[in-house]
């Protein structure tokens, strides 16, 4: 299809397509001629998950690029691979080892890690931004003084063991390995923000169940 | 306890408390002379919910203000008291009721709701914040142009309807109505970057089982 057809079927306007190709965002269309280019299903595929992350994860253009860069290097494996484009996202900042909360956070994380036998996101401690995110929010309660256990966290942590097995299955239904990874990164982008609204939802179902609208 | 305790036992600085009396985020102490007041183990469990809100949640004054007017009156039922609560705290705009995908979005997500059971959640479409949230996610979704079937969906509500339960009866081992209401409310701002957390860290285990680390 040429420029204005992935433009309609994208509802992208042409402008910020040429933008997306000039910053290497989109790869570039076969030449047809000096002022004509024709672009595929990838095209379009790339397109949407460009427009994903800018217009609902709010990336800006050089963390996309910096994404795409490991969605598309082929040399890793899938769980690196992964893995890689992921923790391109915008992520919490390192917390400061020496305090004390955050050492606290780290053991009862580490605890919880092996209570649930996730034996490989304990090796990934030191790179997953996940873990980070995890010990900083635990530090977070620590140093407000709330009365918490991690263990309070082991049915919460396999329900997410659960969903994330649907997000895999979901993945793996794709063909191509291009087209798992990048719905992996959507998937980072759009999944969560729905997850927080069902949880939302389903704490208003069972509210009003257990006690009524009284 | 006097000012001095209070802060020493919530981390907190006497100045910030003192702008937070002056603010109505904490309520006054009990005075026992022109210069001293005491305050209670409630002042330290309100100051530390005040805390997470700025802190953690990123709150603004007037939000925590108005958060707080929902928790303390009790003249509402409990199902609309936190609902209240935790609807004062910042959402996603109104989307444009016009807009074909919203309205795509808005049946798919009646349609969902319609196919869970959840008939509560349905009596509250109209006010409910969460409800707003999925129909924007899943109107994101569709503009997008993405292969998408609100289907997907059920299994993943009924693991947070799972986590729902869980919110529940914790809230619900705590005494007092109004430490229910305030752990609900701390459980929004606190528990939900946890889940998150406990998502991707989910998948990288779960990636790593399958595919290894290659």
């Amino acid at each position: 299809m040429r420029l204005a057809e992935l433009s309609g079927a994208s509802g992208v306007s042409t402008a910020t397509i040429k933008y997306y190709l000039r910053e290497g965002l989109l790869p570039p269309g076969r030449q047809i001629n000096a002022t004509t280019a024709e672009y595929d299903a990838e095209h379009l595929r790339r397109l949407r998950l460009v427009r994903a992350m800018i217009q609902v994860g709010g990336l800006p253009v050089t963390t996309v690029r910096e994404v795409l860069g490991h969605v598309d290097d082929d040399s890793l494996g899938r769980t690196i691979r992964l893995g890689a484009a992921l923790w391109a996202l915008p992520q919490v900042p390192e917390p400061d080892a020496e305090d004390e909360y955050v050492r606290a956070a780290r053991r009862e994380t580490d605890e919880l890690l092996r209570a649930l036998g996730w034996s490989n996101a304990r090796l990934l401690t030191t790179v997953s931004p996940a873990y980070r995110s995890l010990v900083v929010a635990v530090a977070a309660l620590r140093r407000l003084g709330h009365d918490w256990d991690a263990e309070l966290l082991l049915p919460y942590a396999r329900l997410m063991h659960r969903a994330a097995e649907l997000d895999l299955d979901f993945v793996e239904r794709r063909e191509s390995e291009a087209e798992r990874i990048e719905t992996a990164v959507l998937g980072a982008i759009l999944v969560d923000p729905m997850l927080q609204a069902l949880h939302r939802l389903a704490q208003e179902e069972e509210s009003a169940r257990r006690y009524g609208f009284e």
